[in-house]
């Protein structure tokens, strides 16, 4: 036991094997696990349990059960359990290509919700009993209190409402990390909330560990293991060049007064745009710059470094290999400048309108009217999910979407008519960004916004599509507030490449 | 002068007729103007601005203003500007039928907001400035500050931002209303942004007063004249099924231990139903409720009367003439139980969502999914707009959406494969109810979803068409997570007739 992160004696007596641990997770079970965009994920019990669930397939048993966590995970996670038919149901939010195909194929059930609203809907029993946690953990101190791992999410919910618990103590965690998290205690359901008494993003308003009933677990397992560290790519030109106009326009906006010297908290979401954005910050003239945000990739730890940005608060970790290596190498800075919260406060609309925050999200395409798809592929196809990017829009100081101008090597548009889902809807959508230039559509109506759009968002080589639709439905339309032609708005885009065709003869 | 509520007597030289300020009203400026749901508004100024415009455009100048309010007024604001085309752009809500087919020809600009993000947008300088305010108000006090009237609105923000301020004395209006009002003057820009401090509906967190620069009155202009109180029709079966529905959802829910014997706060949009639901409350198990609401309607007065509920916050008044005089009967019980905030107070997400708010919003439709369209017919031509629906629909503890199954004498459905424009998303509609009965939507998938809708929700005449296209899309759909055909979702409804018809053979 020397060495051992599980310092509380009687809880060594659960420490076990992975497949020991799955072994207590029944079947049909709704199952709590940590995890959020790559980091904090259990390592060793998801795919113990896979293998369990695929020898007892083999034999003729049915088994399945919920997953639960705090947005996406690993391949070791989603995709083991994805590809062994192990999940009835999962939620909130995905990336795996496994899960992915199951639910799009309709083999598995999918439901996507802001991040938000997951920990109180589970708090007010809106998803019914959760059975079983299972949590990566950096360590269990001696009066039983959990340290936390390189994300948050939903684990504080998880630990308090599951019936029993297992835990994966990871040793490969930075054991210097304590300290870095915050987790808020303060909540409650109403009638007896009070306010969350957060007004800056370096502001502890919690505790460093989970408190965790002991008597819950029944299992821990100890593991070695390392976060699915993505590589870093460089920002690719065309995230350069949506990178340059939002820093265009922040630049303009303070020095329009609208916004101060040192902006606002960023939140940022996740790739290579959100990357670029912020290697354009570390070139830029803002400083003293803090992010309020869900996850912290490269881009933000480099801000840190270079005293770019003074603090940054997120729920989870998602760096590359090489940063992790800056990070554990340089803790002691990191921890004095990061904090680490439970998803349901980054993500809270009552601090993320207090702060002010500046939202940059990436989406898959938006309407000349504003509204803006995240989720869907064709109205009917999931891509990821909502994840934050609706508590952040709607609540933000401002709140902009990008996206290169088109997908699929320049087969589609991502700017279109009518977008074919909708998850931010043209309330809650300010700017509007690609490669070829931006669109603020701050007190604009619809029709100004549409022609902003299409002028400065759409490639040039769909725009005089999208306007003639535009321009045939100022006509056409039954109502000129809105122009559609409802027969038109998605058949238009099928025959999009026939028509781009015939304009490029 | 009299019994004048102008007490400040430096302010009474400003005392003038309704032309002569209508007069200090240039073109082209921004007016910010008082109102809310058809109370609270100026009763003289807008009519003498639209006959001044009148005279102006026959003499053929160009003379058009810009419009912002609390939310809609009345046919002595909205009606008179846009009847002489006195409108060039109106924010944030309206329900004027002239004001309405202006916008939906394409002759007046209109941007719809979400309540809640009016104030603070106007703060940020996203609209521009504010030229005038014109304000309606119960009286001046002799240090100047205003007793605000009917609806708070966004009152507080237009005489804090505007240059100019045209004040409407009524004195029409209950003297005794004084005290009732909750200004809170706590509100700053980012990052200076505090927790606000309420914690009940019943919480005076401000002052009874606005506060205003009297440098800044131009003009004030005494009035007497009544709100716009429509007449109460009593519940029509349709929505006295629509609140039973409710009301057994909610007997249920506190039966499951999922919410207080109490319930929780109220929120009601306005109209029939909203009514029906508050009078089957009159008749229903629960005591000691409370309301954290918009809009006051009868309904609310009468539970308030017998003493079911015990507190109601709101920012407007919306009465019949027969409430208005029961309120003034007993306005001395009704102010110890009545507090009016500013609009950015009554539906800010902070408070809505610490509350737990049960949130009850018309629509006009809704589709398969639990998509919700709140504001456009056909796409294109608005109706009213989206009001604060989504400020309590994101927020809420619980989301109910609720509409007749059938519009337009049942020529159509109001559940449709794909509504034609989205105002809230799948993400934030737990509730759907018609008369013919509840989808409760929590916890299910697409799939789950539309099953529940189209069995419960739609009408009998209908569900064979809504339930082929689902089947079909199930096997049709390139995806299968939220099965749709793009070429179908609208042209379906467009034949919808033909099709019920030939079904009916
Ligand atoms: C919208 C979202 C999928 C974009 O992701 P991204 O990595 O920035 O963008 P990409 O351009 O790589 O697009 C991702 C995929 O969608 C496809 N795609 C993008 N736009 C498309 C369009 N208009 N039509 C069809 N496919 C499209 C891309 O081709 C790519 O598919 P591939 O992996 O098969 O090549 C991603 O931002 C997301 O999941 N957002 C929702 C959640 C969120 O905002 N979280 C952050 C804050 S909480
Ligand atoms: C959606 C809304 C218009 C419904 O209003 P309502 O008074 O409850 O409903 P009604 O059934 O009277 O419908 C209003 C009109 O829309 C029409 N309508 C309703 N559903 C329709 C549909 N599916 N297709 C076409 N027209 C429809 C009705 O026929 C009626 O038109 P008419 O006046 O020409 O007869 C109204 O609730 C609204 O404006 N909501 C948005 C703002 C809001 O929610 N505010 C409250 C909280 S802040």
């Amino acid at each position: 036991m020397t060495g051992s992160r599980v310092l509380n004696r009687a809880l060594r007596s659960k420490i076990m094997s992975a497949s020991e641990a799955a072994a207590l997770i029944p079947a049909g079970s709704n199952v709590g696990m940590s995890g959020f965009t790559g980091s904090g994920y259990p390592k060793e019990v998801p795919a113990a349990l896979a293998e369990r669930i695929n020898a007892l397939h083999a034999d003729g048993f049915d088994f399945k059960i919920s997953v639960w966590t705090g947005a996406s995970t690993a391949p070791e996670l989603d995709g083991a359990l994805a590809a062994v038919d192990g999940i009835e149901m999962r939620l909130p939010y995905q990336s795996d290509p496994a899960c992915r195909a199951r639910i799009n194929a309709g083999q598995m059930d999918y439901i996507d919700i802001h991040l938000s609203h997951v920990a109180q809907f589970v708090w007010f029993g809106f998803f019914g009993k959760l059975d079983v946690a299972v949590v990566e953990v950096a360590g269990v101190l001696e009066d039983g209190r959990l340290v936390p791992a390189t994300s948050i999410g939903n684990n504080k919910t998880w630990l308090d409402q599951a019936d029993k618990i297992i835990l994966e103590v990871n040793n490969r965690i930075n054991p210097a990390m304590e300290g870095m998290h915050d987790i808020y205690y303060g909540t409650a359901l109403p009638p007896h909330r009070k306010p969350i008494p957060l007004v800056t993003p370096s502001d502890r308003i919690g505790e460093p560990y989970f408190r965790c009933d002991p008597s819950k677990i029944i299992g821990i397992v100890e593991t070695h293991a390392y976060d699915r560290n993505s590589a870093f790519t460089p920002p690719d030109e065309t995230s350069r060049l949506i990178a340059g106009h939002i820093l265009e326009f922040l630049a303009h906006e303070v020095k329009k007064g609208r916004m101060p010297e040192n902006l606002l908290p960023l939140q940022s979401g996740v790739g290579n745009t959100a990357n670029a954005v912020m290697a354009g910050l570390e070139q830029g003239p803002f400083e003293n710059l803090t992010a309020y945000t869900e996850v912290l990739q490269d881009g933000m730890l480099h801000l840190l470094k270079r005293g770019k940005m003074n603090f940054a608060s997120a729920t989870a970790f998602s760096l590359s290999p090489e940063a992790v290596d800056d990070f554990n190498r340089d803790v002691e800075f990191y921890r004095e400048r990061v904090l680490l919260r439970p998803q349901e406060i980054s993500n809270h609309p009552e601090v993320i309108r207090r702060l002010g925050v500046i939202a940059m999200n990436g989406m898959i395409e938006a309407d000349i009217y504003g509204n803006v798809n995240s989720t869907h592929i064709r109205g009917s196809s999931i891509m990821n999910g909502i994840g934050g990017s609706g508590d952040f829009a709607r609540n933000a100081y401002l709140s902009f979407f990008m996206t290169p101008s088109t997908a699929k090597n320049g087969q589609l548009s991502c700017i279109v008519p009518m977008v074919s889902h909708v998850d931010h809807t043209e309330h809650d959508v300010q700017v509007i960004v690609t490669e070829q230039g931006l669109a603020d559509l701050r007190g604009l109506t619809p029709k100004q916004r549409a022609k902003v759009i299409i002028q400065n968002c759409s490639h040039p080589s769909y725009r005089p599509a999208l306007q003639a639709y535009y321009e045939r439905s100022l006509r056409e339309s039954p109502g000129r507030h809105t122009p559609h032609m409802l027969n038109e708005a998605f058949s238009f885009i099928q025959s999009w490449k026939a028509e781009k065709a015939a304009m490029e003869v």
